[in-house]
């Protein structure tokens, strides 16, 4: 079965969305799909709810900073205040695209493997009750070369 | 054939401009080469007039801050009201490289297939004639995937 | 042996970090990996030093604005003046992950090869003086390219 292995460093609300994109019409061709979070990207798989488990205080300024959740990402460009991001998500609507969250959902039913990345987990001081259910593993790069190497699509995005 | 195939998503000139040097690099070596022009990197195959057309006032507002045309692009860093840009340009006039819409030239000499993605269009409100005559097709993921999946270049700018 | 390739275009200390850790985690699997680095990249392999060769005001301007050297890249995102970047580098130190200098060592010592490209040190005015001793050559799109081909992992960071 050909496969696509897709490596989501941004959480910019237009990269998450072609990842999904890309992951969902691979998923729907019949390939192996698996997306995998890493630093910036960690964000899109985060429950909304801030963690405040950790005991070092620039985790807890970080995740301060760093918010998570699929409805807080904003556009790479134009964010202008929110207003650029708000008016994308109506465009979107409008055009019947569906948002972050039910992407993740229709990820899910095609079987679109989701991976956390450990490494950034633990600089940033994330454990794994602060990520989303949907998430089906958490593992470092060699678990990512294993995939990338057999993969016929492989990007960065 | 070998193929090359790239998604071109930003439309920073920096990035722009290496695209176009791995497109026609690739051409010129006897590779098969697709640029996939999505998101903001529609805004280099777009014509320079701004398109009026949309009857939703939001896509018009959003025509409006987001200009198209090759010769409108911006660096990623250093833009600086446009001295770092101007300086790039100039740099690269004075290294005799190319500018992007010579690139773009350059690339259809050499055979590479430009493609502007479905979705983007819709979303942001663009038509068949705002894009510039080079623009061979039209086209969604399931295109891209298809070109993808036997490429041995495969990159996300 | 299989191949990683990885384009590095970004000097944004978290893209290099994943480039790096990408490529020695590709070396410890018994990979051969070639690093291109490109346009701001190539701030990832110069001195710390900056050039002062270069007769053109623009490169020397652009000198100036564009420092180079391993210690003096910034996060992509909550660069803040310098907080998040500290931040960013202290939490990394308390996860005993290694800096980028140290990354750019064990690199080595795993056989990595670090490229130069000729065409931005052409625009930047950097000299081959300007690199640090790491850096196995200098070279185009075309050795990228047939790097690129025959690799199984093949990245633009």
């Amino acid at each position: 079965m050909d496969k696509t292995t897709l490596i989501v460093f941004s959480d910019d609300l237009d990269k998450v969305l072609a990842a999904f994109n890309i992951a969902t019409g691979s998923a729907s061709m019949g390939m192996e799909v698996t997306m995998f979070f890493t630093f910036w990207g960690l964000n899109v798989i985060r429950k909304d709810k801030p963690s405040k488990r950790s005991s070092n205080w620039m985790k807890r300024l970080l995740g301060m900073m760093n918010l998570g959740g699929a409805d807080r990402l904003k556009l790479s460009k134009f964010h202008m205040m929110g207003i650029g991001t708000g008016m994308m998500r109506a465009l979107m609507k409008k055009s019947n695209m569906p948002s972050v969250k039910e992407m993740i959902s229709l990820s899910k039913e095609l079987g679109v493997k989701m991976v956390a990345c450990t490494t950034t987990m633990e600089i940033m001081g994330i454990h794994k009750e602060d990520l989303i259910p949907e998430v089906d593993m958490i593992a470092g790069v060699a678990t990512y070369l294993e995939n990338a190497k057999e993969s016929k699509v492989n990007l960065f995005i």
